[in-house]
């Protein structure tokens, strides 16, 4: 099935840079696709450190439990990813077909198989033909090279319509280090974890305990933010790893000033992706932003606003173009948080719409509509109750949406 | 917009019987809708008393309102309702609408206002025209007549593609007592109170607590376990109302033994309209049961039942008729209950597909297939880990549902 490209895809063209420390190469596996690759390696220099955040579902894939119990040790060589097939919910073979393709690569790269990072993207319940995997991997090595940004991105793609990749450069103490990001992640996006798989490296050298405190701040205002129909995935994974090739000064502490601008580049580049996430949701046609203030805690306001987010009829209406903000008032009553009626304030396009209750006085709906046709809606609504504040990234719901997961197998 | 009829419609025409104490009339307001009945009237005798179940929303309606004060009276004259708006987030000009509407009903039938229960269901957000519904009462009234049930049920639709009726008889005690339901909804349903309208009617003689407790009972199995697209209406309202004609025996208390058969049928007419307005959702295609056993509790089942009702991922592969069960496993995955994802067993249309963490051994999906193209789906989950249970019932996610709430107000 082809799709064309996201309407809301970034009009501009990145090209990510090399990145000291870190080398890419991308293949086709026949696992599930043809024509296209599906299988990315990430081979992280000797003593590279990572951290992990990971999908809170029950029901996680293999790779996931992998990931996590490795992420004990703090070191990486390599981060293996797959596209088309899950590996979750796929038993005690699917934990044999990490071992075997994790234990294959660090057999060639010579390092601990503890030290391989393993993600899955794709369908559940399938078993792994991890021998596919292993058979691509000696050419895989041998293709490893610096450049190789775009197509890794490109490679662990399933229905996205584009490959979402961001990069930037931050200041610690008297250096000047890179982050590089890529990221997939279309359908079945929902806070609570990184809602799809995400590869950030740096050159930074940064331990990785230090990592995994800036990493988890960071994903709490991007990932967490990110919706696009409220469904968790069983392999959410979000890795940073860091190569340590930069001189940058030995930072002990996550919380060292010299790392402030470090964790703000990294919070600005996660959320890039996350947003890029959400600009491909499956059949998006808008982007909305959702800010709710005024929740009697930031937890409430958020619940609110993914209660909006996440409410077929909100996003059936923005789908149509309809200011149909009685839907707005109608997602903020079932969220079961603290909210008073007639104090609710809701504005859109910055636009007034209701206040105290009821419509806002004299209130018109012409300037309304036309934001409404917009590619970027704006929503905002203020409780009235508390200092709570809380902002989420969604997209409409359309017929694209169903088309894709209608038949997303077959 | 004319909607074609549901395909999961009744096949059978039913035709309600006259109930003694109730008379009913409709008329078109012009509201909204132009060329069918928008306003409904049902008058009760003299004496009848009334119960109630209303939505939980914080944004609710001022009918809702209006009916939860009214309710501690316990007496009915009239059930007042109106289709196209639904007089919910509209401030104290809603408020006022409604004491001005039952006021002028009151006025004709020689009763307390209090005795006058209102609903409203439609748009949100838009002020209702209350002078338009007291021009249309002495019409109304003067139309009043016994036979009125089809029209009722027709004249409180909105995207609502065929009216909604059930009518039981029960034995308490040697008489035989009749109960007639109307019921609408198509969208904006989910659980946590009644999810729609829905009005029952009884000539037996029972008193307000007791009727309480019967429809408190009634709700949970029936409306309550009914979701279409996982959002709580503003105006959810669900009255059961007793003429006391019939000539059975006082009976004080909902748990004399004498009305146990009074509670399965109530039960059952009550899950008959909840099946009903599953059947008519909006763009619904087929008609899925999911029940949860094995859970931490029955609320846990019935969280589980829900996070896979609601999920949109299981909704549209059941609209591409896709038995993707990967995504079942998923939705217990995301629904935060205990769950053990190697003890998870599902079947779908009586086909175990998944058992111990992985595909089921030798599974054949030929059946299962088969199963996914008829209009009833039956999804069965085993957490594997309790006692606990429940069954809910959704329909599927399709195209239909996106246009009907794309343009819905235009």
């Amino acid at each position: 099935m082809a799709l064309a490209r996201s309407p809301l895809a970034p009009l501009a063209i990145q090209i990510l840079p090399p990145l000291a420390g870190a080398r890419l190469a991308a293949a086709n596996s026949g696992i599930r696709y043809k024509g296209r690759d599906d299988l990315l390696l990430i081979e992280l220099a000797p003593g590279s450190a990572i951290a992990g955040v990971f999908t809170r579902s029950l029901t996680r894939s293999a790779p996931v439990d992998w990931c996590r119990a490795s992420l004990k040790g703090g070191k990486a060589r390599a981060i293996l990813v797959n596209a088309g097939n899950a590996n979750a919910f796929t038993g005690k073979a699917g934990m044999e077909a990490v071992r075997r393709s994790a234990g294959a690569t660090a057999a060639i790269l010579e390092c601990k198989p503890q030290e391989v990072f393993v993600a899955s993207t794709g369908v559940i319940g399938q078993p792994l033909d991890w021998g596919k995997i292993a058979d691509c991997l000696p050419a895989l090595v041998r293709g490893l090279n610096g450049d190789g940004w775009d197509q890794a991105a490109a490679a662990i793609m399933t229905t996205d319509t584009f490959a979402k990749i961001a990069t930037r450069t931050a200041r610690i103490g008297s250096a000047t280090v890179r982050l590089n990001g890529i990221a997939k992640g279309s359908g079945m996006i929902a806070p609570d974890m990184a809602t799809m798989l995400a590869f950030i490296v740096t050159d930074a050298d940064l331990p990785a305990a230090v990592l995994q405190k800036l990493l988890r701040a960071a994903a709490v205002q991007s990932f967490n933010c990110a919706t696009v129909d409220g469904d968790t995935s069983t392999s959410d994974t979000l890795l940073l790893a860091a190569t340590r090739r930069a001189k940058n000064p030995r930072v002990a502490s996550a919380t060292d000033k010299r790392l402030a601008e470090f964790a703000v580049v990294l919070n600005e580049l996660a959320r890039d992706l996350a947003v890029q996430v959400v600009k491909d949701g499956e059949g998006a046609e808008k982007f909305v932003t959702i800010a709710v203030a005024g929740a009697a805690s930031d937890a409430a306001a958020r619940r609110i606003a993914l209660a909006i987010a996440n409410s077929p009829l909100v996003k059936t209406a923005i789908a149509g173009q309809d200011a149909n903000w009685g839907r707005i008032v109608m997602a903020v009553g079932k969220s079961g948080e603290r909210a008073d009626r007639d104090k609710l304030k809701i504005a859109i396009g910055g636009v007034t719409v209701a206040l105290k209750g009821a419509v806002a006085p004299g209130y018109d709906e012409t300037p309304v509509s036309k934001h409404m046709k917009g590619r970027e809606i704006d929503i905002k609504v203020d409780v009235g109750i508390g200092r709570g504040k809380a902002t989420v990234w969604t997209c409409d719901l359309t017929h694209g949406y169903i088309s894709i997961n209608g038949d997303y197998r077959s």
